[in-house]
């Protein structure tokens, strides 16, 4: 991928990534790469977005929660876990159901990952509003 | 908790597991520690079905969805994993979403889990029909 | 669990909390989960601490030493991790035996995890005198 | 490390290996690992056992407890899991306090984890007698 | 990514993908894919071979050792490990390389992980001669 | 390890590690830990880089490669792989060539390990020149 001529799939990926986190810290994240590999950019936009995201066969929405799942799960993705809380709530998404989200990692993912997701969830919702 | 007495959320968590497990790997896997750890099991009951499973606020599909999504980024869950891929269609989940949550996990639980996800997918699949 | 009218194991392990973690972070960060998830904090004193720590069978100094080996082979769990180091020190721990132990678990976590948890340790028994 | 001129540190942690996995399946891992690669045996003894097992300040039995607790953890670990299983009831660990042991991970390390964990023990403790 | 139409990028990666794994297990592993999820085979060749393997800047072998530390570190990535141990020979390392590789995840990804994975290579050189 | 005397193991590990970490974060870690578990100290001169780090067969900046893809593969060893970043650039290695040992570990670490990294790197090439 070079950034001089983007792609159809990365225009789209753009697209969608401005529409879920385009105010928020995950849009800011994507840009900080530009000066330390902007390849990544393009592989994020074609690959994560257009070619899993934007998928038919699940809403956005589940899709976000799914996300979340796995970061809750990895433990250490505390940023991106913040991130796709706020694309959860971009995508139609309530508080409520995002701690459920988080709550239902419990039994597999364990107590210190759902304790430390619930926490960082409570930070964005006190930025958000 | 004791067997001897089951206490009202054991019994709700055991009708829940059966209903979603009954037939499938993932009964079988909670009986087989009846004697090396028969508390175990109500706490699988009392507190993975009943306390977690069980809340309001999310359907049971979702949260099967969700709970394959963990699987799928622990990695090393590959039984867990079989079972709540039954689960989910024992609780009205498609063949081609199941496919989509194991695929949404590549961006941040990469590939190795993802592919191994697809392969143990595909023999649940090939097992229920 | 309802907040309302706290059950027998809530008010037994809410009791043991207090006494493990009464004055230190873990207290605390248990604390901080009554506005974004109450529900999350009876789990906590019902099943970890009721439900697991007063189990017989192993005295509760093990049982935080098990937790701290757990917590450094998860790597990502800094918070809890220093919240037991203080829990074990209440329980009559000495930092000579919670060194060892963090140690023990070089070899299957690696030097990572290892020496970041001394760290850690480090700056909990620089803030407990 | 050389084969041909074993330390002081080999000779002593090749001891306690034998003492301790001697008749089990954790002897036979190390020895498999001869024509693939002998100098990490000596790694093994010099810096696991004698470097690390064998120090003071903790007793070998709850050094034992440890590491099943960090195998239980990692998840990937299984055979290593019964192999100190085994050790642990070589160091004079009872049935029950393994169990106790394993169902302690259960907060922090998940459901997945701590059930396979059981089911592996319970395949060690039937074939130990 | 419809199957009908290969694009550039699929037909680079697939040529890519054969002359790595082509005879071994890692094409097997790919091809398993095709009626459970076809899609997925051409974001592996598109976007990790193409994308990401054929890049410029550090050498094919360069890259697989880096696969294979990878697969290591993760511990549950048998498969993918042996795999890519397979397609590092084809790559032209040799069999000490490949144990040299293993051998400096010791410190990091621990020993379980690494005599794991020794175990694992073991298998693959005494299946390829 | 008494740190009275130091071994010639102790010693050769101690200059690798000065050189390669000498006037960065790498070094200070390591004495950091010198007034909560000097033998650990012993530990990394002696077996992290006399052990593992000095041994033949590989070259000390492709072995500094693959301890970058075990940082970024663990995700929270975010203090090490810096250190690493650092020693790789001290070894000889281009800013190119990290970016790329990075970007390889997206399929399979998966793109929150990745793009932590990239930022981690960012922040070590900033402070670097």
């Amino acid at each position: 991928m070079t950034t001089a001529t983007k792609s159809e799939a990365y225009l789209k990926g753009e697209a969608l990534c401005k529409q879920l986190h385009g105010e928020h810290s995950g849009d800011q994240m994507v840009r900080e790469l530009q000066d330390i590999c902007p390849d990544h950019i393009g592989q994020i936009y074609e690959w994560a977005f257009t070619g899993i995201m934007a998928r038919p066969g699940l809403d956005i929405l589940t899709r976000e929660y799914l996300i979340i799942a796995s970061c809750v799960t990895l433990g250490y993705a505390t940023q991106q876990l913040k991130a796709h809380i706020e694309a959860a709530l971009s995508a139609g998404g309530t508080k409520e159901q995002i701690v459920e989200v988080i709550l239902q990692m419990l039994f597999y993912a364990g107590g210190a990952a759902t304790s430390n997701a619930l926490r960082a969830a409570k930070e964005v919702f006190n930025n958000s509003h």
